[in-house]
């Protein structure tokens, strides 16, 4: 167990800058659910951040630092941390060697809370796991962690070129099933389901690529009778994931 | 057309009262969007604030005030407020005399961004109107607004006591929905279709209160095959919306 005084501790300088913003290995968790969920998944807990009175709730840890209030909220994205901060190392990544399975695919989606909730939903349907493509929202923002409830630690989330893993998977017998903003594509409603597909989510503005609308196998769009233009992404998502499965 | 140049003016530091927290009669709206939809749904504006450059863009109307930068960032939630923000009236709310049709119930739904992407799914469902609790998120919060993207401008939304307007709908003949959290209910896929309902969803971390779950005709829940432990509202709203239409 060690004790940190001092803002000026050099760990703790450079675990404000991963708090922010630069995450090269690891990644910070805040409060006792994520806690819980990150040691219930095995995840590789490098360092856990306490108030002195909930010492003894983490007293099997070896790894514990002891810190005031005031540094715990530096570390912290909320105004309550609820008393825990977590240093947790990214899971280490090798894609599938085969593909089946159901998937979930975001192309370019940018609002942290709507990639969270999507992969929550996608989690909660059972999906296999997730490809975000490089300009996707950070998986690892405070705001993302916070709508993922943790279920960063349920499924795999890889960060790939998204066109070739569209390939890679359409050559693997996996159907491609892209979803667009236009209606000139089939309603949700009309698909067969299938056991082996991928999901793929677009922009919140632009909607999926071009590239990536000739790649699909399939495209597909919600059918909307009412008078709003278009709806939130994250919404959208949890309509098409549980029509699928 | 009047000239403001002051943060000190009258209006000015009512209307930020009005921006920030206190609304009795009127709220604020940003963007070309908004005030767009505004305009083409006959909303009442009280008065435009727009930059100087933009003020040819608004040359019909007799209430504008031309005003800085400075000033339209203090009115706005937003850090770039698109040159525009405008004063609206609330709407006068007269509840239905008859009650059929396709409703949705919010029963202390808290986060702002969740009420606000619930009723836009809804109006893209083409629900009829809205009624939230008095303990749910203020509608013209900024973010619920901004998550709204003008639906308050296509659908009513009344706030009213809950437990009493289901008693009066049940009366009606309009079906009950309340949507839990628990899975003593039946699966939102085995719902046979009906004309007139209300769909009722409830608050973030406890559900549909003991009350509302005893009064509605029917309770009902998606089933989640995977590891989450919940969905998000907002995504369980779209979920249960468009597979009731």
């Amino acid at each position: 167990m060690t004790i940190i005084t001092s803002k000026a501790n050099s760990l703790i300088k450079k675990l404000k800058i991963i708090a922010k913003k630069y995450r090269q290995h690891s990644y910070l968790i805040e409060g006792w659910h994520l806690f819980a969920e990150a040691q219930a998944n095995n995840a590789d807990i490098i360092n856990i951040f306490v108030l002195e009175r909930y010492a003894s709730r983490v007293s099997e840890f070896p790894n514990i630092v002891l810190v005031s209030e005031d540094i715990l909220k530096d570390l912290s994205a909320s105004k309550t941390p609820q008393g825990i901060v977590a240093e947790i190392a990214f899971p280490k990544q090798v894609l599938p060697q085969q593909f089946f399975g159901k998937y979930l695919l975001l192309e370019d989606v940018q609002d942290p809370g709507n990639v969270g909730t999507i992969i929550r939903t996608a989690d909660a349907a059972a999906f296999d796991a997730v490809f975000v493509s490089e300009k996707t929202a950070d998986i690892y923002n405070s705001k993302t962690l916070r709508s993922m409830q943790g279920s960063h630690f349920h499924l795999p989330i890889y960060r790939v070129d998204l066109l070739s893993l569209v390939n890679d998977l359409k050559n693997a017998g996996v159907t491609t099933i892209a979803t667009t903003l236009s209606d000139h594509s089939y309603d949700y409603k009309s698909l067969k389901k299938v056991e082996n597909f991928a999901l793929i989510m677009g922009n919140e503005g632009q909607g999926i690529s071009s590239e990536m609308a000739e790649q699909a196998d399939i495209l597909t769009h919600i059918t909307m009778p009412g008078r709003a233009e278009s709806l939130n992404v994250a919404a959208a998502a949890a309509i098409f994931i549980f029509s699928l499965i």
